[in-house]
C-alpha cells in the first residue's frame, strides 16, 4: 500500500492542547499525491464552471468528457459500504469532510491550526461557488465553516462530540474574494454537554458572523 | 442570445403564495443546457473522486484532464465584476446558489415547491461529499440546507431579507443516501424583522434538525 492510498493508517489519537506542541495544523493537509492533485482540479472546475461565458466556452463537450471522467472514478468505486469502512479507518483526522478535506472538492478547503490558549484558526478565501448575497459569502456556508470549527476546537480541548445546538448571528454580510479567518474554541465543559464559541472575521478584523454551538459527548460510530 | 446563456432575462418578481398557483416550483429548474449538462456532470466527478479506489483508479490522468478542462473554462471566463452583473441580472430567482443552484456543482441540488399554506418543500438524497458522522450527513450541511430554505419561504410569503440569526437544533443524525424532506415557512413578521422555521425529516417523518431563523429586510444590492 503506498503513500497516495487514504488506507494509510491514521494518527491513533487526535492532538489536544496539553500533549501536543502549538501552533500545529490539526486538519489533513493537501499531499502531493493524486487524489489530492484530482480533487484541487475539480475545484478548480467547479469554480470555472461558475464564471466561464454560457455563450463562448465549449460546454457541450466540457459536459461530456466530465461525464466520461465520472464514469472512469464510477468504474473503479468499490460498493459504498466498503469505501466507508476505508474512509473512516483508524481514529485520527479525515481526509473527506466537506470544509476541510483535500479529497471533498466541495471543501474550500478551510485548515485549522491549533494554538497555546486552546483556540484553533484558520484562513480561507472563499469564491463564486459559496455566493449567498452578491458578492458575499452565503449565510449557510458560514455556519458550515463555524460548525465543523467547533468539532475541531472541540477535539483540541481533548473532548468530542456531536451538534446539539448551533447558533448563528450574522453582523454583517462576509465578504468573497478576501482572506477569512475563521476561528474557535470550547467555552465550557458540564459532563458530556460542551459548549464552544467562534466567529468569522475579515483581515482587518471586522467581526463578520459569531457561532455558539451546544455539543453532546456521544459519536456515530466509525464503520469497521 | 441563446436560451444557453444566464443572461436570460429572469421573471420580473418572485411568485408568492398570494399571487401564485401552489404546487409550483420556486427554484431554478435544470435545463437541458450545455451549462446544467457540464455541472451535473462535475457534480457526478466530485461524488466519484471520494468513492474511487485510490489505488486503482489513473488518478494521476484524472488530475490532469481536469486542469485541462479548468484551464478552457478559465480562458473563457470574463473578469469576475463583469460575471457578476450577468449572474444577478434581473429580479427573480437565481441559478449559482450553492444549495439549489444547477449552475453550481456544489449544491445537491435542493428544489422547492411553494405550499398553498405557505410552506415551502423539497425532497433531496445527499451523498458523500456532504457527509459529516460516519454514513451521516454534516451538521453545517443541514444548517446550510435549512438558511436558503428560510429564505425562499420568506419570499413565497411575499418578504425578502438578510439572515440575522439562524437556530439550528440537531435531534438525531441525519442520513445520507435516503430521501430527505427539507421544508421551511415564515411564521411571523414584525416591521423589518421575520420569522421563519424549518425542519429535515426522513421520509418516514422522523425529524432529524429543525431550525428558527430571523431575518432582516434589507438586502445586499445587485450588482449592476
Amino acid at each position: 500500500m503506498d503513500s497516495m492510498t487514504s488506507a494509510e493508517p491514521a494518527p491513533e489519537s487526535v492532538p489536544t492542547v496539553r500533549h501536543s506542541p502549538a501552533d500545529i495544523v490539526l486538519t489533513s493537509e493537501r499531499r502531493d499525491v493524486p487524489v489530492d492533485r484530482a480533487t484541487a482540479a475539480a475545484r478548480r472546475v467547479i469554480d470555472a464552471l461558475l464564471r466561464t461565458d454560457r455563450a463562448n466556452a465549449n460546454l457541450d463537450r466540457v459536459a461530456e468528457e466530465l461525464d466520461s471522467i465520472a464514469d472512469h472514478l464510477e468504474q473503479h468505486a468499490p460498493v459504498v459500504a466498503e469505501r466507508l469502512i476505508d474512509m473512516w479507518r483508524g481514529e485520527g483526522v479525515t481526509r473527506h469532510d466537506p470544509v476541510t478535506g483535500p479529497e471533498n472538492a466541495i471543501a474550500p478547503p478551510l485548515a485549522l491550526t491549533g494554538r497555546a490558549d486552546g483556540s484553533v484558526d484558520g484562513v480561507v478565501t472563499l469564491t463564486l461557488p459559496y455566493q449567498g448575497p452578491p458578492g458575499h459569502v452565503h449565510g449557510g456556508v458560514a455556519a458550515l465553516l463555524l460548525d465543523h470549527t467547533l468539532g475541531v476546537a472541540n477535539a483540541w480541548s481533548g473532548r468530542s462530540g456531536a451538534t446539539a445546538q448551533l447558533n448563528v448571528r450574522y453582523h454583517r454580510p462576509t465578504p468573497l474574494f478576501e482572506p477569512l479567518t475563521v476561528s474557535g474554541r470550547m467555552v465550557s465543559e458540564d459532563g458530556r454537554k460542551i459548549n464552544s464559541t467562534g466567529a468569522v472575521h475579515t483581515a482587518d478584523g471586522t467581526l463578520c458572523v459569531s457561532v455558539e454551538g451546544l455539543f453532546i459527548d456521544k459519536r456515530v460510530p466509525r464503520p469497521r
